[in-house]
C-alpha cells in the first residue's frame, strides 16, 4: 500500500493508537468490515475527520464497502511500528520505577523490558517483576551490547536530564519519561513524556470549572 | 485579582500545570521574580505565548518589572483548584491501581486516596500502600459518605463503564481513568483519561519516523 510522504501531523499521530484499540475491539466481537459511519459513531470522530486521519497515510477503506477491520489494524500497526518488538530498559526502580514495570509488564504487549539500573547499592541485585535490577554504571555498555531501543525513566526530576544523555550517548532510539521534567534530547532520539501529576491537575481545573458553572446557573 | 469569565481553550489548561511546575523549580532556587523573557527561555514557550496564555486569566506580572514567581505559583495553583485538598478513592486494587496508589502516593500533594475498592474476595480487607481495601459493593455508600471528589479507576476496559456510572450515580466530581476506554460520563462529571500504552504508542511511531527520515538523507 502506498503512503504519502508528508509529514504527519502530531494530532493524527496521538489518534492512531486509538482508532488501533476500537479496532481490537471490534476483531474481539468478530467484526470483518465497518462504514466510515459506523466507525463514526463508534469512536466519537466524525467521519469526514476518520477519512481526513487515515487518507494521510495511503488509501484504505473501499467506496460503499467500508473499512476492513483486520485490513486497517494491520496498516495502523505498521504505521505506528508496532510490528515489531521493542527492547527497553528502565532507570530508577524505586516507587515509580516499580509502578511502570508492573504496567508495562502486564499492558504493554511487543515491549519487553530488558533489565532495570538503580544508583542504590540495597536494590542492585534485586528484582522487579523478574526484572533484573543492575548497576547504573553499567547502563551505556549495556544497552550498547543489549541492541536497546527505549529507555523509560522513572528517577526523580533531580537526575533525568543526566539519565536521558547517558542513554542517548549510549544510541537509545526512543525515552519514555515518567520524571517530572521537561527533557533535552538530540534530534534523532524520540521523547515522549507522560507527567502524570499534570493530568491530575488538568482534572482539578476542570472539576472546578464545571461546580463554578452550575452554580452561576 | 480579576479573571475573565471566557472559557479558557483546553490547550491552555493543559499548559498550566508546566508553568506550575518551573514556578516550583524557581521558588526551590530563591528567585522571586522573573522577565516574561526568561520565562519564554526557561519553559520553552515564547514571550508572547506566555503573555497570551496567562491573560487569559487576568493581569499578572507588571510592565517592567516581570512576574512575581510567588504570586504566579499561588495564582495559577488557585486556577487550578491546587488551593484545596482532594479526597480521592480507587477502584481496582490489582496491578494497574496498586502502581497508581504507589505513585498517588508519593507524588501527588494535595490528593488523598481514602479507600481502594475490590471484587476480589481475596484482595478485600488487605491493604495497599496503607489504604485499606474494600468491598466494590460499598462504593457508592462510601462516596456519599466520605465526601469523595474523585475516582480513580485502574479496573479493566470491560468492567470501566460499569464503575464510571456507579461513581456518577454517587456524586462524584471526577475521574481520573487509566482504563484503555473511551468513558462517557453525565456532563457535570469531569473526565481525565490516561492511556499510558498509547503514549508507548506514539514513542514507536515517532522512533520509526525518525529513523525513516534519516536513512532517506
Amino acid at each position: 500500500m502506498r503512503r504519502k510522504n508528508a509529514k504527519i501531523s502530531n494530532a493524527v499521530i496521538k489518534r492512531l493508537p486509538r482508532y488501533r484499540r476500537y479496532l481490537i475491539e471490534l476483531q474481539k466481537k468478530g467484526v470483518e468490515k465497518i462504514s466510515s459511519k459506523d466507525f463514526s459513531e463508534l469512536i466519537g470522530y466524525t467521519a469526514s475527520q476518520i477519512r481526513q486521519d487515515l487518507n494521510n497515510f495511503g488509501d484504505f477503506g473501499q467506496q460503499g464497502y467500508g473499512y476492513s477491520v483486520d485490513g486497517l489494524y494491520r496498516e495502523i500497526s505498521a504505521i505506528l511500528g508496532l510490528d515489531k518488538e521493542y527492547r527497553m530498559v528502565l532507570i530508577g526502580a524505586g516507587n515509580l520505577g516499580q509502578a511502570i514495570s508492573k504496567y508495562a509488564h502486564n499492558l504493554t504487549q511487543g515491549f519487553k523490558i530488558c533489565a532495570a539500573f538503580e544508583v542504590k547499592p540495597e536494590l542492585i541485585g534485586k528484582s522487579i517483576e523478574g526484572i533484573d535490577i543492575l548497576d547504573y554504571e553499567e547502563l551505556v555498555t549495556y544497552v550498547e551490547d543489549n541492541d536497546i531501543d527505549i529507555g523509560i525513566i522513572c528517577v526523580n526530576q533531580g537526575n533525568a536530564q543526566e539519565v536521558a544523555d547517558r542513554l542517548s550517548f549510549a544510541g537509545i532510539k526512543g525515552i519514555w519519561n515518567f520524571a517530572l521534567v521537561d527533557l533535552e534530547v538530540p534530534g534523532h532520539v524520540a521523547l515522549e513524556s507522560v507527567h502524570l501529576s499534570d493530568t491530575l491537575h488538568s482534572l482539578a481545573y476542570h472539576m472546578n470549572d464545571k461546580r463554578k458553572h452550575s452554580s452561576s446557573k
